[in-house]
């Protein structure tokens, strides 16, 4: 049933896993893939998926292009003060979104706000892969409502900066995004919720 | 020039009103269009618009499927406590966006990812319909970036409660979100900015 040995060439193997990783993603959603299933679809012994991706995390981040993995950047985040977790956290997303001229932020707002079922996945690997470890680092009630409450503010600013240019926040260096929007995360993550 | 009179049927004159003002709006953008030029592309007199629409902002709303006007929903939000603005402001936008089954918000955010000259546009028309009326009905300072902070919270919660649908984000009633969301609209609205 898997092919292993047919390809000489040890890149049509990765570039043959990322082509299977998007299709199973996408059927599967995010939660519901599996390393096996990817392997099947390739063609490939499960074994050899780990040869070039980390983890199920490692592989949707390469099979979707994102600018990085979150697994890469969340200690720097998570490392420190609790009470300047919003800071951390805003500087590094900002970092990240503003690394590159090809936005690949644009690309994933494209293509979540077009298509449900890559909403679906890209919501499952932002729970798994960023909120909930940020929400697990900290002793609070309410996680799961704090962790949509902080991922609003962060995709909202993305529209805001990239989407609809809104000025002055689409031209703001990364310090003055992070003196008025961090506030707010860090209220969503620790702070009181509601009115109080 | 103008073919007044060639139509017997009003409804024909409003529907090719509405098709002009579109491409009059997405060629000039919101600010650019006028409501000359968007009569002249209908091939009517001017002072016909007026039959139909009350002005310029009535007719985008119109043309691009608004689920509501912003100009008969601001008196209600600017009316009474500034300390209370985020909660009117919050409560009014969400009752709007929850109102219809179609979603409008959805075409809406779709069409502003997809598509520049639209997101130019549509934030053209928010500055204009929504913002600069709201900030300009306080006594506050840096009124351009508190309304960009502003509109990203709200455009944020959007895409959480109807893209992404992050629970409990996305199934919260109305009251509930209010209670999370209007706290920071209201510190970007008139509270201290940066980490003050």
């Amino acid at each position: 049933m898997t092919r292993t040995g047919r390809r000489s060439d040890g890149s049509d193997t990765r570039a043959d896993l990322l082509t299977a990783a998007q299709r199973e993603f996408y059927d599967r959603g995010y939660a519901g893939a599996s390393i096996r299933g990817i392997a099947a679809g390739a063609g490939v012994d499960p074994a050899l998926v780990y040869h070039y991706f980390a983890d199920k995390q490692a592989l949707f981040v390469a099979a979707l292009r994102f600018p990085a993995n979150p697994a890469e950047k969340l200690p720097q985040v998570l490392a420190g003060d609790p009470k300047e977790l919003g800071i951390r956290l805003v500087g590094t997303v900002v970092s990240v979104w503003d690394s590159t001229e090809s936005s690949p932020i644009l690309t994933l707002l494209r293509s979540a706000v077009t298509n449900p079922a890559f909403a679906d996945m890209l919501r499952e690997f932002l729970i798994d892969a960023v909120l909930r470890p940020v929400l697990d680092s900290l002793v609070v009630q309410q996680r799961e409502l704090r962790a949509s409450l902080v991922a609003s503010q962060l995709v909202g600013l993305a529209m805001a900066r990239y989407v609809l240019r809104l000025p002055p926040l689409t031209t703001l260096g990364i310090d003055d995004v992070v003196q008025v929007i961090a506030p707010t995360v860090q209220r969503y993550l620790t702070g009181p919720l509601g009115a109080g």
